[in-house]
């Protein structure tokens, strides 16, 4: 069995249910709108975060209808971010599929956005809990400030550590912490375990973008995107930043600083790259991301259900080991 | 007193009360963030949507929290899809002001757009009522479907009345609609009052509409729209419309269809506006707006206080004779 079906192991079925619901969330009889939605659906991912919803709420007790609303309720919020992301970076494609922006056009890719957003509200309005929308709404006002911050950031001078952690909880771990809340919150968990489950997924979300920011520094066709293409829109990541720290090189911090102000060019990034390597930026990054990772393991260690530890364990790998 | 104020007489201490809980939803305290909400929040506009929802409260009882919330709410959704619009047209300006795509870049304007909807859907949830939220994610897909109506609907051939009844009733009508209801059901209004609400605000919703299109037959600096731009952008109204279906000039359909295909030249542009007054298209939804605002009118009429009724028949003439 591969990773991904011991990932899934104690949620398949559950997981047929949550896509049957997730499909039909996305209908629409309007031709136009429900081509877009369509295409919008059939990108399908790995569903990573339905999945997380459901094994904290089966480590609880059962995936309920109100475990499924929300499963289907963080996904469309996700899906909302990536194409109204795409519009914000002008990106034509998302892993090696056009963009809805590059297939349909700014315009309706805002608008379909919005639409997402809209339904992803109405999934969570009908798990009929004011709490769950409570938690949605702090969401979605968390993921969008996630996304000024950064382009904010890139207009800063100095590049921080802090800075970039205080990014990344907002735009990549606060969806996972909810994840992993909601879920236990819909299956009637106590408040303790519900602690535990939003600093869990925290964890996992700060791992993953710290894995998806080393990409960035080693070039791979699968991913479809060109190293340094961070470093092309004026971020510097963990990686970048370390390696920032550790020298007082006049043409280092010139790069960066060029970096940051999208005045670089490729042969600066380059050598950015090249020096982050050779200055141990991706081993620090590695590190910090394993010691998360750890925090995360004893976490799922203190839990009870042998099925639903033993395919968290399986996940945790996955976000650290995973090649796309 | 002015029209204005005599509309806002019966709610003038609530609406103080509902201006605080706006400007406080809007803070941040990100620099950057905070700097571009309060952009949006200092563009405060005739707040004739909040004044809506609190003059439905008050004939029902009182203003309650939940309808200061739900006011709130509303405009937040209302302003936030503005927001978008602007980046979806592309347009530099509104109201005489720089749209905050102009200012900060359609990057910000997406994100802060996305920021003010989940701002919107926070509101709500703290209404407490499971209800409300369902009605404010409903709205908001009903207003970004009725946007991307209006997309599809320029790159089909015909133009109809009905396609055109359908388009603001999702992108403008359905807002007062909720307005008016929100109104009702936060203070703790019957269901025959709820619905009857719900339909008077979408009359004043159309009304308002058509007046909206109705402007754009002529030219106003105050506006600070050039005559002929829903036309530049591939739009006919129903001015246009009635206008069409009166001829079967060659010629006219030409321009028509020109036009719908976004390649009308100004002259052509300026050629059907003329047409459309000659052939009755102004007085013809001069006559439909009058006939929607008499039956609101009746509806006005069926309630209970003197004050209320007084301030709500002043806002129906304020939407039909409006010149801004």
């Amino acid at each position: 069995m591969d990773k991904l079906a011991i990932i899934r192991q104690p949620v398949a079925d559950e997981l047929l249910s949550y896509k049957a619901l997730f499909d039909s969330a996305l209908a629409h009889e309007d031709d136009f709108l429900g081509r877009a939605l369509d295409y919008v659906r059939r990108r399908e991912g790995k569903m990573m975060r339905p999945v997380l919803v459901l094994l904290m709420a089966k480590e609880c007790g059962a995936v309920s209808e109100k475990s499924l609303r929300a499963a289907v309720t963080l996904e469309l919020l996700h899906t909302a971010s990536l194409v109204h992301d795409d519009v914000v970076d002008e990106s034509g494609e998302r892993r090696g599929q056009r963009s809805v922006n590059a297939m349909f056009g700014n315009q309706v890719a805002v608008l379909v956005g919005d639409y997402l957003l809209s339904t992803a509200l109405l999934q969570a309005a009908l798990t009929g809990e004011v709490e769950i929308v409570e938690i949605i709404a702090q969401l979605g006002g968390i993921l969008s400030e996630g996304e000024v911050f950064q382009l904010a950031n890139i207009r800063n001078e100095r590049a921080s550590e802090e800075a970039y952690f205080h990014i990344i909880r907002h735009k990549t771990a606060a969806l996972f912490a909810a994840c992993a809340e909601l879920g236990a919150l819909s299956a009637g968990g106590d408040a303790a375990y519900v602690a535990q489950a939003r600093h869990f997924g925290e964890l996992i979300g700060l791992c993953f973008q710290i894995r998806d920011d080393i990409f960035d520094y080693f070039s791979d066709a699968a991913i479809g995107k060109p190293t340094g293409n961070d470093m092309a829109e004026g971020k510097l990541t963990l990686p970048a930043i370390y390696a920032l720290q550790q020298t007082d090189r006049a043409d280092v911090h010139e790069w960066a600083a060029r970096i940051k102000g999208g005045q670089a060019t490729p042969d600066e990034i380059a050598q950015m790259v090249a020096f982050t390597k050779e200055a141990g930026g991706i081993a620090y990054a590695e590190k910090r991301m394993q010691e998360l990772h750890a925090e995360a393991l004893a976490l799922v260690d203190t839990w009870k259900h042998d099925e639903v530890r033993e395919a968290l364990r399986h996940y945790l790998d996955f976000v650290v080991e995973r090649k796309w």
